[in-house]
């Protein structure tokens, strides 16, 4: 059938134009002054020498437009979002394809909307991206798309699927501290019971007890999962008698808030107690002083993973049995947090509020 | 023409399958099992009826695609590209359009990819995003296509651009140091000579010269546009004589930096010195404690205005005349981190550096 196809040349010499102009015409090239006069001529000559648009030939030889889509619930407001799509992308463009990102902003009309017109323009698969590990459940709209989750489990057990490895971070976080030493431990945690706050408390008190039954203690507590979350429930832990030692923090954010509770209480960092973060959020970890030792999510290879795996749906060619739900590990980023527990911060001198001062 | 045309119905009837069938091939959608045979028995049909696909009889009809993009250099690895993308959006939503979004990296040939495929599916028209104020340079494939250009100015003359409003954010700076009754300033400024660092300076030493000759001590001095140039800048400025008691930083990762000299030299924000940033970065400028007094960039409102003025041109109705350049002014977002100069911050008590602790 392709060597019947009417050609471009044939409809511009029926039209009476170039055949530049056939084609942005007929591609609809936007922003191309073309009279309603031409088009119609265009149109009509293309109608009657039965010329399918380009597009439409193109996909006809490859069934495939070489373009993917992040479909992202709140792609454009938080700072993990740009690194799923580097990862995203970086994979593409090796596979010669580029990425085109909508924003849903949790709405799920607008959703519709978006992925109604990304699939009338070709779109080879779809990474669907959640900014915060959750489980969603796709849209019908991509039913019978290849598509891969990315940064949250799916309750379809046919779509494949990436999400951090929650406990193996909590475990890290906790061998940080162990390992520099520290017997007396809190968790402050995020208060929502997200998958990553049940994740990472598990590989925390499992990391603990492996250590050895009684050799430390451990507090957990909750709080919401912003920086005023973080100093409140920093300087309800670091205030009180017995006071840990070494801090795991839920994120980096609450650090920030633990940070300015010890400032405040005259507890130094980390001198009197060690703080560990999870995020790895450049602007708070590398700008706080002394820097946040912190556990990084791995957006970018979260990102990476879900676009190989995504290729590899639309050339049909996944591996058969391959396990189709991965769970990725972040490294722990080392700076200035951490340090053995001091013998200046045994009971005793650590209660004794420092003149309360503003920065932080 | 309209009335003439041959109906999916027919091509349905032709080819012996159903609407859906006939659909799904002609629109090439992704992921839908449909064999090689029918395709071509669809093709053949819809071939020989002469059929239109749906999305160029779409755009027949209405000339649109209720599509816009937003063509970013880094949109993915800034938190301010977010907020051009949610400014944009909701223009778009208003005007039942969706967003696309591409992610240039700086790459000239990525961007040209990611054109040729936008351009291929017919967008109504692009939003060409900047994630740092400079002058920028249209890809010729954007030629004839409705163009903003957002975060920056445009060597071509006829491209309507929005940039923020930098000399009268530099002089609000000076306003509200000047208010609250400093009269010793310093302005740490970006190292780059970026449209920012000179507006900002421009405005910030415009607002002193207007306040009265002679009545304003200033000092300039420039850094590394991030927390340790504004660490270092900070211990340079505010630990010799004659110190300032209002520092006014490019960004407020520079302050951050500011923070911690100051802390280290003992210091205290408010008290003995006022900090006001720039940016408005929520993680940043929320987080610090006492947080941050600084300028708001208006990411949103550049993006939305963009898009306002992106559909006046899809619909060919601008205004004429009309001024095609604005500059957006981002308000003043008053926190925690200016206050009058004490009487304890007078030379001689200021030069004691207090002992340093690790935490800022």
């Amino acid at each position: 059938m392709a060597q019947s196809r009417v050609t471009i040349k044939e409809v511009a010499a029926a039209a009476g134009v170039s055949t530049t102009t056939v084609s942005h015409v007929l591609n609809d090239v936007p922003g191309k002054r073309i009279s309603s006069d031409t088009r119609a001529r265009v149109f009509a000559a293309a109608d009657r020498l039965g010329y399918a648009p380009n597009a439409l030939a193109r996909s006809l030889r490859t069934q495939r437009s070489n373009t993917i889509a992040i479909v992202g619930d709140e792609i454009a407001t938080t700072p993990f979002a740009g690194k799923i799509i580097l990862g995203a992308q970086d994979v593409a463009l090796r596979r010669d394809s580029v990425v085109f990102v909508v924003n849903t902003g949790y709405r799920r009309d607008v959703e519709a909307r978006e992925i109604e017109e990304l699939l009338r323009r070709q779109i080879d698969g779809v990474l669907y991206a959640s900014m915060y590990h959750r489980e969603v459940e796709l849209p019908p709209a991509l039913s019978g798309l290849p598509t891969v989750v990315v940064n949250a489990s799916c309750t379809d057990e046919r779509v494949p699927w990436v999400t951090p490895e929650e406990v193996a971070g909590g475990a890290d976080a906790a061998a940080v501290l162990l390992d520099a030493g520290h017997r007396r431990l809190a968790f402050i945690n995020d208060v929502d019971p997200v998958p990553a706050a049940i994740g990472r408390e598990r590989g925390f008190l499992r990391a603990i007890e492996d250590f050895g039954p009684g050799q430390v203690d451990v507090t957990v507590l909750t709080a919401e999962s912003g920086p005023e979350g973080g100093y409140h429930a920093g300087l309800q832990v670091l205030g009180g008698e017995g006071r840990p030692t070494g801090v795991f923090c839920f994120n980096d954010r609450m650090a920030m808030g633990v940070y300015r509770a010890a400032y405040e209480l005259g507890l130094r960092i980390p001198t009197d107690v060690s703080i560990v973060g999870f995020d790895n959020q450049d602007f708070i970890a590398d700008g706080i002083a002394p820097s946040l030792t912190t556990i990084e999510l791995p957006h970018y290879e979260m990102g990476a993973w879900a676009a190989d795996r995504l290729f590899d749906l639309i050339a049909a060619n996944a591996p058969e049995g391959a396990a189709p739900h991965t769970r990725l590990r972040g490294p722990v980023i080392h700076r200035n947090s951490v340090a053995p527990p001091s013998q200046a911060s045994s009971p005793g001198g650590w209660h004794q509020p420092a003149d309360r001062r503003g920065n932080a």
